[in-house]
């Protein structure tokens, strides 16, 4: 693309009310415009790296088996009573709103009875286990407060993936298969060295659960990590008996403490959902049982703000090359047509390339790519070609080189 | 996809309160869930017809220079006073809910005022002009009936696109540019031949505006086609003055009269929007002008619907190569092994295949696919065998014929 077709602007200074990193980088670079506190839209290049984290997930969950849907925003009372989280006493995050009749209607925060109620006109048998869904798609959260930039919003996307199992057996082997592929995930994103697969309390039906935590100074939550066996354990769940079940160090100080932000989740449901909505099957005996239910959350949002927590700098953001908006951002110093040039070949290679083709001043070029993050750098001015090829800088690194046009050729293929 | 993955099972009978044909089909054959009156989920086989359809209307708005973007669905209520759109007694369809501080939230039924208050941040020069963007979105619209199926909902996704301009002259050019590329799109999607431009009334700032209408049976709107010209009237806008500024025939009688679906529109927002949210810049003169907008929508619901109206037949739904689920469906009469080379044969040639491998009677497995309405259909039994090949059907045809396995093999390729 060329950033004379891109409306957005680099902006010095983020808006006065918001505080966190992340989003003050998104905010100044164009990614995300602030609509309220915890709400905020996606501009172009944000929607861009949305995607290309979104797709990434889509992959490795297509792999596993899990079919992509899509629910509805809007929420009939019934199927929220079933399970008692209709009333306000007891979900205290709803958003709700009504039909000109005045029928109330709820605004999903989650879809756990929605997916349920979906899937009792598809199971009759313990034939049709398991299977597998998921959907990325925003939810509403009607937080009192809203105060770490994209990371935790009023609204915001996540990826949920649910499982339905026969039984406990059977919902373990994709449970268990989960830890890889969410690890396989986050690897992909760049953030795999960060990302610990850390222990948590499990509800009625498994005795523990999986969150997944990435090392953030940003993060909401404090995690012990195993050097040794790579596990780590939130610690408001550090207690002597998880400790002994997993075989944690006992003494605290000999384990690594840090502050991180939960990137995922994976969630053993049981039958609360299925019970409550009616979604049952005959087993091999004929007999009405319950269908055994997982959950698996990504928040798509939050990776956004911890991607930009983890990797950004003082000049600005700095994408991993899986996620970033574009590969290369090419720079034109009056070198235009050769700048040209260049853009289409590697547009021809099939890669994604910002072209710098603005009418303004080098050091404004250089400032809005090191704020905008796009991992490649190739600079055309009269001096590189002087000395006898384009620059070539990495957003990670300090230094500039000069490459041939020989080398380039070799350069970003596929 | 292996069928046996797809979780979704068809139904003999639509829900009892469902009358559109459309919905009757989708639901029947597994595409969408409904939710509530005018609320649909899509399960995974409506959501590939729906993403084939959304990457279509991207590829040719991407080409024509738009930039895709995404908004909120929470809406605040300061920007749509600014165009007096807030109160109910002006906007009767609004869903609003309320902040936990009991702060007024609208959930956007479209979003004018949220794009033409983020522009503000990135407009100040005519140099920042002329630029396009859009998302594909879902919208809430608290309609007091809804009766048409997926076609009008209460929750429906729309694209919609947003040109900002300098002046009347640099609107047009995009303006009529347009045209061309929703025909590209309804050709693209397969309803060119049934779709035709259609002159509506405009608004302060031009005469006319433009809809795209589609001729089928479940529309809620009637044209007059002028076979002539290919342009078409709609018959709300039916007046002297118009049949003249266009040269329509003033025989209503001699021009074919249509009920059709409005799948599309192009309007011309003039400066409402921009003076409201002080979308303003600076000409060549320096003197402060409001941006001139155009708005540009495609119902992607709508379509999905239209798509089912137009081409569904006693059988069920029938879909365009360029939206189907799948392309070939593979059905194996006992043949699995020999089923599964195929399907991985075509697998590897880049081809959209559902394998009909589930334990289930012929005749079964044939109204299925009928009801599916995937384009290509390879049947593999002993008989086809014996008669030395694989059976082929095409769902828009009645008869089936054999083809070798040497036929076969330069069948979809791409």
């Amino acid at each position: 693309m060329k950033q004379s077709q891109l409306f957005t602007k680099t902006r010095k200074e983020a808006p006065a009310d918001e505080t966190a990193k992340n989003a003050q980088l998104l905010i100044r670079a164009g990614f995300v415009h602030k609509e309220m506190a915890g709400v905020y839209s996606f501009l172009p290049l944000g929607w861009r790296v949305f995607n290309n984290i979104s797709n990434i997930i889509r992959d490795e969950l297509n792999k596993s088996g899990a079919l992509e849907m899509h629910m509805s925003t809007l929420q009939e009372k019934e199927k929220w009573q079933k399970t008692d989280r209709w009333s306000d006493d007891v979900v205290d995050n709803w958003f709700k709103t009504k039909l000109v009749n005045g029928t109330e209607l709820g605004l999903a925060f989650t879809h756990e009875e929605d997916i349920a109620n979906i899937m009792t006109n598809f199971v009759s048998s313990y034939k049709d286990l398991p299977f597998y869904a998921y959907h990325i798609q925003n939810k509403l959260r009607n937080e009192s407060r809203a105060k770490s930039g994209v990371m935790r919003g009023r609204e915001f996307y996540m990826k949920d993936s649910y499982s339905f199992s026969k039984d406990k057996q059977q919902h373990e082997e994709y449970y268990e298969k989960m830890k890889d592929v969410y690890m396989n995930i986050f690897t992909r994103l760049g953030i795999g060295e960060q990302t610990f697969i850390t222990v948590s309390n499990g509800g009625s039906f498994s005795k523990y659960s999986y969150e997944f935590q990435t090392v953030c100074d940003a993060g909401e939550d404090v995690i012990y990590i195993d050097e040794k066996s790579g596990l780590a354990i939130n610690a408001d769940d550090w207690n002597d008996e998880t400790v002994a079940d997993f075989g944690f160090e006992t003494d605290k100080s000999k384990l690594r403490e840090e502050k991180s932000a939960e990137v995922g989740d994976i969630y053993s449901l049981g039958t609360k959902y299925s019970e409550a909505l009616g979604l049952m099957f005959n087993d091999e005996e004929g007999k009405s049982q319950p269908v055994v239910m997982g959950s698996y959350g990504i928040g798509v949002n939050r990776l956004l703000g911890v991607l930009a927590e983890v990797f950004g700098d003082e000049n600005g953001l700095v994408w991993p090359e899986s996620v970033a908006p574009f590969q290369v951002h090419i720079i034109s110093i009056n070198e235009d047509e050769k700048a040209i040039g260049l853009y289409n070949e590697l547009v021809k290679r099939g890669v994604d390339v910002l072209l710098d083709d603005r009418d303004a001043r080098p050091g404004q070029k250089f400032a809005d790519s090191d704020l905008i993050g796009i991992p490649h750098r190739i600079t055309i001015s009269s001096r590189s070609l002087e000395n006898g090829g384009y620059e070539y800088k990495k957003r990670t690194e300090d230094e500039s080189k000069i490459i041939l046009p020989e080398e380039f050729n070799s350069m970003f293929t596929r």
